[in-house]
């Protein structure tokens, strides 16, 4: 608690940072992918798409996978990877390896989405399990039409729908960042509702600027690492509210991996 | 526009900056003080509160008074002013010159708000015209409970309450700076149900930080001046559609002094 | 809880009627206008506007006055009074008691809002303590052009400004239908996001056209008699949080006498 | 329009009624099943479920379907029956039928939604055509775990899911009637945001008990035709912006066959 512009008003971090939220659904996704391999063990697993859960999924397939690949069109993402048992390939590389038949994947996990891998691509690596994120959340006629995600499901003995989605709550896609950004933003619309709160403040940027046009993987990790909402108010005993209530919107988000025949 | 991740996705920032709301608001504040006074003219106004509206306010007013006097607790707000006619007083000076009879103002206008001037300071200056800004918006039981600018509409031939607020919707306070953040919040909310839309992210910080706490007036001025709202969507056209949602929401702020009697 | 058009689907109404609400509001507001009053006692209080909470204002001054007058333009409305020592007149009764000297009330409660009571009314009448209702709730522009009941406040030795609103929601008047119907529909938006909820339905209709154009009194009592919300979910369990939910909702609304000078 | 209680305030309503709704999102679903059939052919179609759309799916099938049976666990739903060249059986009907051999579909269409047909019986029906609605709408856990209609989609050449959605808003399932209530709230909520207007009341029942408690066919059909939402108002012109609100919210409807592999 900090004093506001005069003592009356007070000025308040949420203790849940922007970090924590990433995570949280980070974690949610790669658990929902471990729940439908149900234990089983692989070769060699290739996940597409580093940004932002591919990451941990890559991370959390290491346990059970002898080798992970993480393959990603910008080279830069290979400073994102936490683990080093990962192998990280840029897109021209990875197009090398699989010309030359050194890709031989049992387990294929493409987080790409809206605009990413080529159905085409997924069916030449032909794993015997294939897991697709399903990119759309709330309903939307042009990001429906756009979407190909089931179009990629199209090799495996056992093939999956990675779906993520907020009960009961609009979130256009299932992105990571989407839903991290549309849980501050019910928050803070939450929030404004409490006695004796002036506003509720989403310290939200536009990280995929930072991530994409700027490449700066440092100055990401930086910037998620800031409080999720300051909010201006009278109380200064709010901090437990606030944390609820961001709380109860990070518990709305599902995901689960959804058997396709 | 450029793109997003992949070429697929656009990211569209909003040509309408937050200093181009805060101007809106700051000038609707100004005119209807300025509709109030009838063009009657001034020797001395006194404006209290130099942030964030009544820098704007002492400027306009410099046109139809000799003398404009913004007094301010924190004296690093001097820097803000913009007009060279404005004296700029901080609260020791201003005591100081109450003391010893300097001041003798026909106009006083205060816009401290919650937690700001006492009701004795403005009977102590007994001015012909008073002007109290109303710092509630929506109702909030707390908020109403602690405001006491009826109160300080203590002196004056003329009376008046400057109300501001967002037409059927819900803002805390008449602040400037809620007022901005909540019509950012609002158009975000707005812009993510049109079709193509991915997410709609609120460019917004915690300003009153930069100015109260850092006291860097540079920095707080370099960081409104950024696009209000950034838009990931499908659709490379969606650049007017953006701007009239905020000009809409922009549209719905209303300022006006209520006669008190 | 009913089945609903299968088993698996249940039917549950709010054990909260619309009846409720209601009396919930109308009490609000009569408590506020007593408290107001802080126990003095009156010769002769005349209430003008009978419906919705007139009637019951009207009931709950005839602890601390000798005689309570309810006037109302719609002669049909005297059906409507629970108490037999609240005396009716329509209009054209109470202009001819007006004329013949017969009013000399010390206290007056103007309850007509919007296109209501005149002022010139008022100050014929010339109480010694005059309440009159703020017909105002969120800001709205046209709303706020065509109220006049500061005007109305033109007499007295005290007078106060019945304010009612709904903390940090939208509603646009201070009606009691107004804040039934927002209550209860901003209930059903809440009861939605519930886990299991397919839909959550206001049993609400348009009253005032039984009261004012059917002139139907004892149909209006009736339609009011029933569940305010009726819920189809999966979970049959739900009774309990319908009807909190509920509770939250109604307890959003206050009430008070604002002092004015 | 009418006047309110004083001529000061009007009472409009909407031209579009409920049952303009219905019949828009019931012909948006059987568009969604004729486009999905391509003009082909059938000897015989049998559609489950006569309530809401069913009813007009069967009618729209008679075009190009030799015979078009209509079954319903309900034995008074015959009486909603349109198109005299419909066959309706109850349950004990079509299970009569079903063992006497007497039912060889070529087209099965399943809108019997959440707690409807089982798995096996369309499976036994074995049809070259198979469309099973997706009572599913913005994500819930519970109705997700309890909704089966991919599990219903065992047989076929051909297979579709029946997807309707709302886009960018939250319905919590397909069904007509569900869509009807949300597309009718949001609508009142939209309205209540315009200049002028004190409420806006959505003339919504309970129509279900009607239907399938007092099973009472005539007095469902009176009661839907009624002005979906009923505004109170001051500006008496406001009946195309009524009018346009709820024909904006009723566009976000989409209805679509998704093919399934
Ligand atoms: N064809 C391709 N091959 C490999 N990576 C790709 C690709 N197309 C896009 N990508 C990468 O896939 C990611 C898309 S963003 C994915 C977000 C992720 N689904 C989440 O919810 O967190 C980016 O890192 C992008 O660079
Ligand atoms: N007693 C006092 N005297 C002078 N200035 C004061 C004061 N108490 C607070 N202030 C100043 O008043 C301002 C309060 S914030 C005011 C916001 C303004 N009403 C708007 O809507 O834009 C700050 O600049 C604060 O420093
Ligand atoms: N000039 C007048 N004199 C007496 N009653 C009047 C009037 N104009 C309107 N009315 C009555 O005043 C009521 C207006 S509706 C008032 C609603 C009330 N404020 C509430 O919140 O419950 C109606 O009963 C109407 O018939
Ligand atoms: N096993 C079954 N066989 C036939 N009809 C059934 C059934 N189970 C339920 N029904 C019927 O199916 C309907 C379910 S309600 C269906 C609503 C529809 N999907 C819409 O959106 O309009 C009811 O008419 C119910 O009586």
């Amino acid at each position: 608690m900090k004093y506001g512009i005069t003592e009356t008003v007070k000025t308040i971090n949420s203790k849940i940072k922007i970090n924590d939220i990433i995570y949280n659904i980070v974690e949610k996704k790669a658990n929902a992918i471990k729940y439908f391999l149900e234990g089983e063990e692989f070769n060699q697993a290739i996940v597409f798409g580093a940004y932002l859960c591919g990451n941990f999924v890559a991370d959390a397939l290491t346990k059970d996978c002898d080798e992970v690949i993480l393959v990603d069109v910008h080279p830069h993402l290979k400073e994102i990877i936490i683990n080093e048992k990962i192998k990280f390939m840029d897109s021209s590389k990875f197009n090398l390896s699989l010309r030359n038949g050194e890709l031989n994947p049992d387990l294929v996990v493409d987080l790409t989405g809206i605009g990413g891998l080529s159905p085409e691509i997924i069916s030449k690596l032909n794993p015997s399990v294939l897991i697709v994120e399903n990119p759309k959340g709330t309903f939307d006629k042009d990001i429906n039409n756009i979407d190909n995600s089931v179009d990629r499901l199209n090799k495996g003995v056992k093939r999956g729908l990675l779906n993520t989605f907020r009960t009961s709550k609009v979130s256009k896609t299932s992105g990571s960042m989407t839903l991290v950004i549309d849980t501050v933003m019910d928050s803070c619309n939450d929030l404004k509702e409490l006695d004796g709160v002036l506003y509720a403040l989403p310290n939200l940027k536009y990280y995929e600027g930072i991530l994409f046009h700027e490449k700066d993987i440092r100055k990401f990790i930086d910037e998620v690492n800031t409080p999720a909402i300051t909010v201006s108010c009278l109380d200064e005993d709010l901090e437990n509210e606030i944390n609820n209530i961001l709380l109860k919107n990070i518990d709305r988000i599902y995901s689960y991996v959804e058997k396709i025949k």
